[in-house]
């Protein structure tokens, strides 16, 4: 033991910006979110797939989006010659291009609609700031289906989410609302003007509740100047958009869900300067599936689900139905739960076509925000039940492996004690949060909350009956 | 729809090679061992931690191992200039690296006997080969104790492994058998004959099952040539060690564990040549350890447990009892669950003296094993029970809800048909392997096993009773 002790040099570590790690005691509740979400995306039927946590450099380039400057690649420490042309490999930044690619290369035998839950870390090599993590879990949800996928698929989502997330332990007294809209609603009055490509509109009014109004306000100038080549144009995109945001507000601030269905029947059939132009189809095309999805969702509480049309997305696949989830008292902390309809999302590495829709939760940062709240129930270091303490006389030992037996098969988890100091012994229980103490040789337990210490017989107790 | 179709380009995907992806009804029994394990972990009290993927390149270096070549370190794509001087970052290559730095870092918020398990996915950057995994599941075990730690811990390995191992879906046939030693017996010897430094040594020796036979012999001469300093000694190393190996085969062939324990206990007592020396006090040690272990083991069947003196471990910071298990009939395949004792493993990183013990199931390489020996229990593609067809009347939706509810509160996993056409619907069940489909509109389930249908009431009706 001397030996290293002499030549000892320490390298002392320092926690790594961006990459969490809990002791087992917030560990112990991440496991438990973990496996609750888990538990509810299985009860509705979704499969897990686990997909490697690279992608060739290729596969992720091949999506178009714009977030080189996210990717972390991987290089050999000592690479040698002859894997100079080898694929260059990337960490995933998400689990919707790995998922794509997954389709793309998996889809003889897949069984579609496909439906497929995953929750993996995923990593962005952004420069670390406050709170930005580089690390972190993902929980998704995705249905895709060849060619075709019924617009029911979009308002299961909500209904999962709102089941999973309101149930989260630490959650229950959290108030959050999912939004929804749907792109085609904006993207047909764009058409209605003549204005075919509306994914650089989209990227402004996804910043509208980022930005403070007045830096929001230019940017959407700027943005309908680049939209429009006459000045009267521009003057009449501007009033629509604005329009449009206005009346968003109103919908979302209806009383209830029926009025949202209502005030979104009628929204700007009365507006005589779009009524000039004549609706393109894809407008009454969003507005309907809004409303199906809407009406579909009239089980869950009041106040649950709304329609909010400023809810858009950053992101260019999506194609329809919308969604964000926040919290109702602080809207600003931005989307905990996101996600949409998308009509083509495998389609960069196959020849079909794949409409699909799908929903992420951001878990670890909802996870540390309710742990820098002290809102989660954090409790025992570890999972130990019962700290068994073994009798003196050797002989004994038998025994006390077959109530260490008993017990487990109970599915108790169970510890037996090493060392020989009761004092000892007790102060571990107590400091790792341990409920039960059994002393083998008197065949007594003790409840380490009440203090009560009681003869028991291992095959009839129940710890957990009153507890 | 036909937007992007226009002008799709399209990447396919290939494989990364060693880099495995499953299918959704492999992934399920993926997902099922990784349940098991975690399961009988806790069930033993221990508690669980992840790490980040990453550690500082120099927490990695600290630990003096040589695996520079198998190291990937990540670099952003786009790099700026600001962050020249950052920690470079390395995606972990094994889970007892960042435990002992884990240990080391949150020293005081631990209770000791710290016993933790991790299972993570580690990354080892080699050049793929046949069947060689860059990316793999690792499921460890480790106690670790200021100063000192009882050598009962070292009992406790073999018996959860066994436990572990041996009721994993699929495995329940496998002739499987966990090899226990201690260095210290060899190291003694060797101290005996003014040998210090054994770590070579036991490089080599840890060859001997990879390696054949001449190959072997050749280089374990090589080795002793560089250990004695004349060709007397030489000779009388040679002869010991090879008398060693020899004798160590008798342990282990020896018919039951009281006999190998008989055996051990007169190990080279008689040896004229080495009782000339006198021997060391850490070759009893050493045999006074692997006895006690060997033991406390008693209670597992017989070919459970077996001593076996060649099992040393490659890896430099084990000083005392080793594990190895194998497959009884392919040894040749290596171990599939290996550990051992440390004396000081986070003491490259905090000025404690910490000794632990630890275990680490190769979980991958042993999965990967059994599913292409077709050994796994893969059956349904998706976790679903129970697949409701819609009633055709909208009125009846809020009953079918309830219906939904009801069985979802029951524990099965549920999942609503969407489209209308019946042929289709029971095709999917029947393709996914779903076991019953529910007619919401008669209140009939048809068992799509047995091909029966009856009608059934959701709040008594129990599928898997019978089954």
């Amino acid at each position: 033991m001397g030996m290293s002790k002499d030549k000892k040099k320490i390298y002392k570590p320092s926690p790594i910006s961006g990459f969490p790690e809990w002791l087992p005691e917030v560990r112990m509740v991440e496991q438990q979110w973990l496996d609750h979400i888990r538990r509810t995306f299985e009860s509705y039927g979704f499969a897990s797939i686990e997909t490697p946590a690279v992608e060739e450099l290729n596969v992720i380039a091949a999506k178009g989006e714009d977030v080189d400057k996210e990717i972390y690649v991987l290089e050999r420490l000592q690479a040698s010659e002859d894997e100079k042309g080898d694929a260059r490999l990337a960490l995933h930044f998400d689990q919707t291009v790995p998922f794509a690619r997954y389709v793309a290369m998996h889809f003889n035998d897949l069984v579609f609609p496909f439906k497929r839950y995953q929750m993996q870390k995923v990593w962005r090599g952004e420069r670390p700031q406050a709170g930005r993590m580089r690390e972190f879990y993902q929980c998704d949800i995705d249905i895709i289906n060849p060619d075709n996928l019924p617009i029911s698929f979009d308002a299961d989502m909500p209904a999962i989410i709102w089941e999973t997330l309101t149930s989260l332990p630490g959650m229950e007294n959290e108030n959050i609302q999912i939004r929804v809209s749907n792109r085609k609603i904006l993207q047909g009055m764009m058409k209605t003007l003549g204005v075919e490509d509306s994914q650089t509109l989209f990227r402004t009014i996804d910043k509208h509740e980022k930005l403070i109004k007045s830096e929001f306000d230019n940017l959407l100038t700027d943005e309908i100047q680049k939209l429009s080549d006459t000045e009267k144009k521009t003057a009449l995109l501007g009033k629509i958009i604005s329009n449009f945001l206005k009346q968003g507000e109103l919908v979302k601030n209806s009383k209830n869900v029926e009025e949202q269905i209502k005030k979104l029947k009628n929204l700007f059939l009365e507006d005589i300067e779009i009524k000039e132009f004549g609706f393109d189809k894809t407008y009454f095309e969003g507005l309907d599936e809004l409303i199906q999805v809407l009406e579909s969702l009239s089980h869950l509480p009041e106040g649950a689900v709304v329609a909010d049309l400023s809810i858009v997305r950053g992101l260019d696949y999506y194609t329809g139905t919308v969604y964000e989830t926040v919290f109702v008292d602080d809207p600003t902390y931005g989307s905990i739960c996101s996600g949409g309809r998308y009509d083509d999302l495998a389609g960069s590495y196959i020849n079909k076509h794949l409409p699909g829709v799908g929903i992420s939760i951001g878990f670890s940062r909802l996870f540390d925000r309710l742990r820098n709240e002290g809102k989660l129930p954090i409790s025992r270091k570890c999972p130990t039940d019962v700290l068994i303490l073994p009798p003196r006389d050797e002989d004994e030992i038998a025994n006390m492996k077959r109530l260490e037996r008993i017990l487990r098969d109970k599915g108790l988890n169970v510890e037996v004690a090493h060392g020989k100091k009761l004092q000892k012994q007790m102060a571990y229980a107590e400091k790792k949060g341990i409920p039960f103490v059994w002393f083998a040789e008197d065949g007594q337990v003790k409840d380490m909350m009440s203090g009560e210490q009681e003869s028991a017989d291992a095959a009839s107790w129940n710890p957990y009956k009153e507890h």
